[in-house]
Order: structure tokens, then C-alpha cells, then sequence
């Protein structure tokens, strides 16, 4: 019988094991256009937490006694839809489960790229990879030869944006946060890394290892890093914000002592969202497939092993028991 | 004999008469490749108070001793290039005098635009207008149904965006400061105008003219404005930095409480300067030419006759003599 974690009770504050609960599902009938997946992949991710929330939102909160959801891939076991074989691998949202019936429109097949594993479409060639790769190229227009700064560059997107970068044939620059987080970075490829805990002002920091300055900059943290690009930036400089995790929990302005700087350097600065460019999921694929085959960009996962461990994969998210993206594989 | 003003001593703080001397000059021989030309009008810019301290810029500094410089307009009396015959218009920056001889590649030929008075060139069909134009339509690509916003709306620059954006059916915020300003800002063809001076929280007034939200903004300000402008930008609003004085005397660090707007609402800002645009100056004629002649871009110029009039002009900038743009007639 197949089984699907339920949301048991709205967590307050850090969510815990008696939030969750593990319960025999009944599929639907396999109805004309319906698809019967079997799941192999389930990704759990922060942003789940929200969703655990009785808040409106963009999406919609999960109800109690419900099945959670979230990003899985699977294999077609049964189909109804001209559109899918048995044996297809496909990616769609339900996932804390192990089966699923859905209607096909819920189902993206996943493109076979020799040396890719199915998973992949989770991170580096999914959201992950994906802000990484647009922001870098289609935000900020980061060319070959361009010097790139990019923070929270141990983080997922930050990794491939490094990667990505430096498969390019760009300079790249680094910020993270303690030695080794710093040594990682330049595993990846990063020409300079700068310990942003290692008490040097940013602006001194970032100047040393970007002595002409920086022409593209990839923010995942907004505040004294944001500043410190402004400070450095060069003749049409051009800024990919990606996230400003600085302000998410303090709430408090953001202080820019450099921002007339974009005056003179004409400078621009450009806010975006990955689900904008799913439609341009093709090219994506294109480039960064052949990429993440060859291990160009490497992403870092975190792997556990069971349906049953789900929830633990979930709040192991919260007290730092992933490297990378973290995944739940059946 | 020809006569020019000249720099007698370097002001400190506010310049006063005694730092100009009016005193006659000798013209270079009119050797081959030389134009000989009568000035008719002299534009007197704050920004000239700046190359009267001995200090390096992206201008050099006047010298004691030596005539002063800027824009001016004037009629070609002899030319030994092939390029100008006497009677042709031109525009060149040794201004601050009635003569000048120059070589012909620091000259350039005025279009005729039927209806445009030739001192024109010195406002909104130069610098003025042209920062305006370009700001507007290029650095922020409003377009035709987009709620533009726009500091400073009564200055030179920003009453030529209200006008420009109206010319191009575009729904114009102001704000500016003083109900004179304000009303002067309406008259243009603002559909709004805020007085920032009222009391009212510039995001609170902001968003009671704007319920809908603001497409573009053209930052003449920076500061509360700009935080302003990113409270209420709607969906893939375009801001154009053209200046922040809001930060150019306290030097203070911009506080913005509304930055992160940007990602969710895939914003863009860019920092442009209107020298950048001048290969384009055939473009900027040909669609601000009419404008100017219409008196749909109109200006509001004061002007100060004859030069010995000269310094008093120019001093008058610093003690709001002028609305508008400054011009010495001669």
C-alpha cells in the first residue's frame, strides 16, 4: 500500500517529529489523462516551513491531516495520457510519499542527458542550478572575462553560480563565511575567496582581491555585501539581486554608504525570479546539462535514505545536517 | 577689441565679484583649420563653482590668471575650414567671453529647427533636456501608459521629464517642494504632484496619488525618495539614477527600508550621465526639436543681459536669482 507523511499539527516556532505523520494513502482511479507515478527522489527544502504555516501566501499553506507536498521525481509505472510511457522519469510537486496518481499537466518529463543523474533535476539543474544560471547570465549579462563577485558562495546557488562562472571563462570572486567554508569555494574554482568573519571591512577585503574593481556582482545577502559591490564596481557594473538574506530576520534598513556610485560608474542593479525562465527551460538544459555530466558544476547533496525518514531529512535542514541541497531518496 | 572674464582669485566658500576680473584679450591669427566666432549667449552652471578650487576632477580647474570656460552659443564670423561659413550657428564651451578663435573640431553646428531659438541649445535641447530625454526614455524605457514618478519635479531636469513624459502619454507623478513648486509642476501637465516639504511621510504621499503603484522613477533625489519609489514600484519597474543630492552635502550612508522589493517585484535600477548619449544627439533633435518648438517641452529660463553681466549671473545661482536655466545674453 503506498504511505504519505501527513501534517499532524502546525508547528510553532522549530517544526519537530510529532508535527508529522506517517499514513497509508488510496490512490485515485487511474482516470482517462491520469499518469501512476512511483517515486524514486523527494526534495525537502526550507521553504516548506512556511507552507507549515495558516498564512496566506503565494502558495498555499498545507492543512492538517492533509499529505505534505513538495518536489519529487519518479518513474510512470501506468499511463493514461498519450503524453507518457511506463519507465518515463518524471519531476512533479507531490511528493513526501512514495506513489502518486496525477493528471498529466502536473508532470514535467525530465530530458535524458547522458552522465546526469535523475536528482540532479532537484538541485543544479532545478531551482538551484537554475537561479543561479539566469541571474548570472540573463540579470546580470556576465560575459567571458568579466570580474565577478558573488556572495554566500559556499550556499547552494552561490556554488554553481561560481561554477557556472568560472565555466564561462570569468574571474570569480568568493564570499563565505569561515575558513572552511572559504576553502571550498576555491575548490570550486573561485580565483579569491574573502572570509567575510574574518573582521577585515568588507570594503578593504573586496578591494584587495579585486584591485580593478568588480563588473558583475550575484547578491544572496544584500546589506555590507551589496555596499561593498557598490564601492568596487566598475563602468557598467551590472547587479544580479538574487536574495538579501541580511535583512529577512533583523528587518532593519539596508545602510549603502556607496550608492551614488551607480551615477558615475552607471551602474545597474537587477531584482529577479527564477520561475520567470522556466520557460526557457530548454536552453537551461542545453548548457547546463552537459555541465553537471561532465562535473563542471558539482553540486554537494546531502542523501538519506527511506520514506520513512523524511521528516528527519526535513529537520535536519534546520540544525545544519546538510551540506548542499538535501535529498530523500526511495 | 574682444573682452573675456577671467578667474582674479580662487573664492573659499561662496564666490563673490572680487574673484572675476574683466579684461581685454587678444585672438590667435587665424590660421588654417581656426574659426573666428561672436558670441551671442553664455550659459553660466553651478558646476563651474567646482573648477574654480585647484583641485583634480574629471575637469581640470580654471587657472588664476586666465579667461574662464563654459557652454556658449554663437555665430561664425570667418572660418578657415571647410566645415563652417560665417553665419553658420555654433555651440563650444569658451564661453565667459564676446569672441572666441577656435579650431573647427571644438565647434558644433547647430541644426536649424524651425521655431527653436538657438539659446534652446543651452537648456532642453542640451544638457537639461538631453539628461531628461535619455533618463527617461532609455536608462528607465518608459513607454506610453506607464506611471512615471519624478524628484525634483519643478528643477531644470526634472520639469523637462514631467513634460517629455506627458508628450508621450505617460501618467506623471511630481514631487517637489512648496506649493508654488507644486502648482508650477501641475501647469507642466503633472497628473499628480506631491509636496514633500507637507509633513505627510513621502511613502504615505506617495501611495495616496499612486493607489495602482509606479512603473518608472527618475531619481533626481535619492534618499526617502528613492525608499519611496521602491515601496510603491510595481512589477518590473525601471528606475533611472540621474542624481542623489539628497547625499551630495551630508555625505550621510542612503537608508532604505524598501530595497528588497527589488527581487520580488523584479526591479531594475540603472545610473546613467548624459554625456554617454551625445553620438545619439541626431535622435535626441529629431523628437525633442519639435517638443521645444511646440511648447510641449517648454523651459523657464532667466536671462541676465550683456557681459559684464556675467558674474552677477553666475553668482545669482547661488542665491536663487534664477528659475530655471541662467543664460547671459549678448
Amino acid at each position: 500500500m503506498p504511505h504519505a507523511w501527513h501534517l499532524k499539527s502546525r508547528p510553532s516556532g522549530l517544526p519537530t517529529a510529532d508535527n508529522f505523520e506517517h499514513k497509508e494513502i488510496t490512490l485515485p482511479e487511474l482516470a482517462d489523462g491520469m499518469v501512476h507515478v512511483r517515486n524514486r527522489w523527494l526534495s525537502v527544502d526550507p521553504y516548506m516551513r512556511g507552507r507549515m504555516n495558516d498564512v496566506k501566501s503565494y502558495v498555499p499553506p498545507f492543512q492538517v491531516g492533509e499529505p505534505l507536498e513538495g518536489g519529487a521525481i519518479g518513474e510512470v509505472v501506468e499511463s493514461r495520457s498519450p503524453d507518457f510511457q511506463p519507465g518515463d522519469t518524471v519531476m512533479h510537486m507531490m511528493g513526501w510519499r512514495d506513489e502518486a496518481v496525477l493528471p498529466a499537466q502536473a508532470l514535467n518529463k525530465l530530458p535524458t542527458i547522458p552522465g546526469v543523474e535523475p536528482q540532479a533535476f532537484l538541485g543544479n539543474l532545478g531551482l538551484t542550478g537554475g537561479t543561479a544560471y539566469w541571474g548570472l547570465l540573463d540579470a546580470a549579462k556576465a560575459k567571458a572575462g568579466d570580474i565577478v563577485f558573488v556572495s554566500a558562495a559556499a550556499g547552494a546557488v552561490g556554488s554553481a553560480v561560481v561554477q557556472i562562472a568560472k565555466a564561462k571563462g570569468m574571474t570569480v570572486i568568493g564570499s563565505a563565511g569561515g575558513a572552511d567554508k572559504v576553502a571550498f569555494v576555491k575548490s570550486l574554482g573561485a580565483d579569491e575567496c574573502i572570509d567575510y568573519k574574518a573582521g577585515v571591512p568588507l570594503v578593504k577585503a573586496l578591494s584587495e582581491v579585486a584591485p580593478k574593481g568588480i563588473d558583475v556582482y550575484f547578491d544572496n545577502v544584500g546589506g555590507e555585501h551589496l555596499d561593498a559591490a557598490l564601492a568596487l564596481g566598475r563602468k557598467d557594473a551590472r547587479f544580479a539581486i538574487c536574495g538579501m538574506i541580511d535583512g529577512y530576520n533583523s528587518g532593519a534598513p539596508t545602510s549603502l554608504r556607496y550608492l551614488m556610485r551607480v551615477i558615475a560608474m552607471r551602474m545597474s542593479l537587477k531584482g529577479f525570479i527564477y520561475t520567470d525562465y522556466l520557460p526557457r527551460n530548454g536552453e537551461f538544459y542545453a548548457e547546463m546539462g552537459p555541465w553537471v555530466a561532465s562535473g563542471a558544476v558539482k553540486g554537494r547533496d546531502t542523501v538519506v535514505e527511506g520514506l520513512d525518514k523524511t521528516p528527519e531529512a526535513f529537520l535536519g535542514l534546520f540544525t545544519g545536517a546538510n551540506t548542499g541541497k538535501m535529498l530523500v531518496k526511495l
